[in-house]
């Protein structure tokens, strides 16, 4: 089947371009001596993430114990899920899977590290702990090297637990000296920092800049969005991911009305204006949503898309378009290659 | 199982409430002789569908074809599409649910009317098609009653068509005029507007101010949000439709965090400050959201949660968390009763 005769919306891949993406980064990951371990929320996709591994992450990132546990199920072995997790079921559930593959996770508490500890008693199997600090976002995250210090000693205390390093999001200015204290705080005790995860696509080709971080989480560089061009991760002509759309109202003049909105594209704005780059009409402006319309208007553009044409999104955010698609379309050169079930999405927390 | 052993983030829907909002707004249209049509892009969960037409509606609305698709299949016979369906794929699949169900769609252009000829024809059933006008939203629709007219005599000249009427969104203070004007100007030609369809949840108790519409759509009324809170079209106590989370971080003294972010809550404001209501925490300030994570400052807030507490949360647009769901758990005096997949969300468009 053609690209051409996909009904719309649908959400594409173009696949020589996500295979570059995924290429160009391991190599200047490999280049600079950084592990990577891709973040899979967001594409979901069992198959994506056995090509990142495959291209050689060390192992892949998930935000989700249900994304773990469908990575699991695909045969993925190697997962770190630098989330708090918290309560009996998702302990019972973590020890199951616990059993099945290698798991890391992260706590920024003596609370989630007990949790943690029960579930890998629990397992028969040790689990592996980072520490998550707060780099600056306001997220997660203990405040201080003195309180990272801290909690490494009572995850070193359990005996079901191995101290696997720290973790941070997104890696930037702070991130160096913060582990650098930490580091100096443990040697006391004869402790060292195996990993510190840091993460982010908008940054990644800085990684290298962060000499004390060793592995590198980003999701978003195999695909692209408004938000990784505005910040000059990835270019225009590299985004692989992309929505296409027919114009299904043109109501007046200027405006055209496309058949996807917040429920096609989110409401994610990430500090930009407006909800997607029309590639075929750059000067419209997508400047309206409701839940299954795209409002724009064209008045910028010197020609003007008739009714029932079709144009192309690239969205502002392409990890929630992902999430809301029950798949992906993946093409080469105009073909459909492959139609991929958006796997994980939904995914119990 | 009780409410408290569900696993978090949870959707959930108290049913004695969701029954309560059925029967209300039911029993007020039919008090103003007004047709139900709720809208099920609200829930898409087809059990719910035939609560509200067991309750009185004279059918459904749906906002794709995948939608309706869904509902057909469940056994729902009668259906409002307003949507402008283009293109052969959706043409054709329109005709194969045209045998199986009464389906009424909209247009507001010539090119969409002949492909619903062209797909009714291709059924042998006739298709019911209203006219869509703008009612001051700059979505879709005719942009005046001369146009509407013009559209319904296409309409009317069609052998596989039949003139439904008019349809707009929201029901509002432009709605009237703008129907006794096509009325009077389609009068010339002899032609009845049988149905006039209005619509909204947050306009839902003045559907009786509109002399002229004598169908109403509305889709929110069944659960309730910050938004139809803020209209003051459902209070607080008979919102029937929350979020349950968990805190699983508490790295300040002031701010926690939430197991539920953009991917659980949308990032729909529709005009408000923050994404939710915290139940237990009014004074909090949901103020921020990552993909999985809410960021939440309890500052104002006298007593404040512990580490792991449970809280719940009435977002600020039910419709598209609805949809980011796998599944919506009805609960009664705090016991599970149901637990309703999301069946149409992610449907083709």
């Amino acid at each position: 089947m053609r690209i051409e005769q996909l009904d719309t919306p649908a959400a594409i891949i173009d696949l020589d371009l996500m295979e570059a993406n995924i290429s160009r980064f391991q190599a200047y990951l490999d280049t600079h001596g950084i592990a990577n371990r891709p973040h899979i929320k967001t594409h979901k996709i069992p198959a994506i993430a056995h090509q990142q591994l495959a291209a050689g992450a060390v192992g892949i990132t998930c935000q989700k114990l249900g994304e773990a546990e469908v990575m699991v199920e695909a045969g993925i072995r190697d997962i770190f899920l630098p989330y708090n997790l918290l309560g009996e079921a998702k302990l019972e559930r973590l020890a199951s899977l616990a059993r099945r593959a290698t798991l890391s996770l992260t706590a920024d508490s003596e609370l989630v590290v007990q949790g943690l500890a029960r579930a890998a008693a629990r397992a028969g199997v040790p689990l592996t702990v980072l520490v998550e600090f707060d780099g600056g976002m306001g997220r997660c995250g203990v405040q201080t090297p003195e309180a990272a210090a801290e909690l490494a000693r009572v995850i070193v205390r359990s005996d079901s637990l191995r101290f696997g390093g720290l973790m941070t999001y997104p890696s930037n200015e702070r991130t160096d000296a913060f582990v650098r204290t930490v580091r100096a705080l443990l040697a006391r005790d004869g402790l060292a920092i195996a990993c510190v995860s840091g993460g982010g696509t908008q940054c990644m080709w800085q990684a290298h800049a962060h000499p004390d971080v060793n592995e590198h989480r980003a999701g978003m560089y195999i695909f692209g969005d408004r938000y990784t061009l505005k910040h000059g991760a990835i270019l225009e002509q590299d985004c692989s991911f992309k929505v296409l759309t027919t114009i299904v109202s043109r109501p007046t003049a200027e405006r055209g009305i496309l058949d996807g909105g917040s429920k096609t594209f989110s409401s994610d704005l990430l500090g930009l204006e407006g909800h997607g780059l029309i590639v075929e009409y750059p000067e419209a402006r997508f400047y309206g949503m409701s839940e299954e319309h795209g409002h724009v208007d064209f008045s910028a553009c010197a020609h003007k898309p008739a009714l029932g044409e079709r144009v192309t999104v690239i969205p502002n955010h392409c990890c929630p378009v992902a999430n809301l698609f029950n798949q992906l379309v993946g093409v080469r050169s105009g073909t459909v290659e492959v139609v991929w079930p958006v796997a994980a999405r939904g995914a119990l927390q």
